[in-house]
């Protein structure tokens, strides 16, 4: 195990269990970002600590989500607490020959760090313009866009990506060597997100956009 | 918003966001647990807030996890650290007319608890094969089982699920009565976890077992 991995960018982001698949490339974490439509923040409030999903997506070097002012992760986040963000895509099942060599193929990356509210009413419009580019590029233009007072009732925060782990899996099942020639199948058995056909909700007839209608092949 | 559900089994698993979409029966979060391979644990170790990844399976009213013994998350799990673990299924991407009502479909859990080691070496087989059980039934008797030193190097851990809430959301857009009649496509955009082609990492021909032939349609 690479129990000194220089590249990890502080200790609290020093991966030591499985070190090899450790990963701290930039381009290998905006990757993991911006496959995933959540993450998950874990924050200690004084008295619990709570781990909660929420939407998430990436602009230059920060992660952003966004929340109700008056909603208690919004206030906590923005009371600089300090917090910790898991985003984790599962990629398939790895089934070796022995039992406790069975592991999973994943993409993960685990940030550290503190929130900073995103000021200013076109840097805040800028931000949801492209949680919106992320859920359907061009769909900025057609939906009624945020109003004064939906905007006035939104904090858009953002962390700095500046400390965080990667960790990749994506290996064939490994066995000890004499496991190698037992008469067990071994091998991976993949997942991916699927896109299923979509559920129209208008009530009168809207041409469908393009986004909409690729969707299942994307 | 409903902000005085009797059923939260206790304050902080009060879902106060969104309350309409909260769930707090235990058939709906062992179904969202049941489908998960991963949990996210949050928890502070006195200096730091973390939140980890990690391997996850249910046996009746526990949610278990396993670790090294010597790993950071086995050992302070182990100390009675309050923990809240976070399960999220994304079920699909919601678009609505307007941009501030676009949502998400997802099955979350939010855990509430401490971790307690499973004893004893009947108790801890029993607790691996169920995982085991959930990759794929039948392997148990298959893979090489662990041995001795396997055994005693891994600790197995359960929480109790009796502080937990879900929050469910499936629901078609739900749009301002005035933007109804926008020229905007308003639906669902679905996703799902496919199941891909298996591959195979025997040097030698092995006979297929039935849940890897069966994978790709299950």
């Amino acid at each position: 195990m690479n129990t000194s991995s220089p590249k990890a960018p502080s200790p609290r982001t020093r991966i030591r269990r499985l070190a090899e698949k450790a990963n701290y490339d930039q381009q290998t974490l905006y990757a993991v970002i911006d496959e995933a439509y959540l993450c998950n923040i874990a924050f200690n409030d004084g008295t619990n600590t709570h781990c909660m999903p929420t939407a998430c997506w990436r602009i230059g070097n920060a992660l952003y989500v966004h929340g109700s002012n008056g909603g208690r992760l919004t206030k906590i986040l923005l009371a600089g607490t300090q917090v910790s963000i898991a985003i984790t895509h599962l990629d398939g099942l790895v089934l070796a020959r022995s039992a406790f060599n069975h592991s999973m193929h994943y993409r993960s990356a685990v940030i550290y760090g503190t929130f900073e509210l995103v000021e200013g009413k076109q840097a805040k419009i800028a931000a949801m313009d492209a949680l919106m580019d992320k859920i359907a590029t061009g769909r900025k233009h057609e939906a009624r866009p945020g109003n004064a007072k939906e905007l006035a009732a939104t904090s858009v925060m953002r962390i700095a990506l500046d400390e965080a782990a990667c960790k990749i899996s994506n290996s064939a099942p490994s066995d000890d060597e004499e496991d190698m020639q037992l008469p067990v199948w071994a091998g991976v058995l993949p997942m991916s997100v699927k896109h299923d056909e979509p559920i129209h909700a208008n009530e009168v007839a809207i041409p469908t956009p393009d986004y909409v209608a690729r969707w299942v092949e994307q």
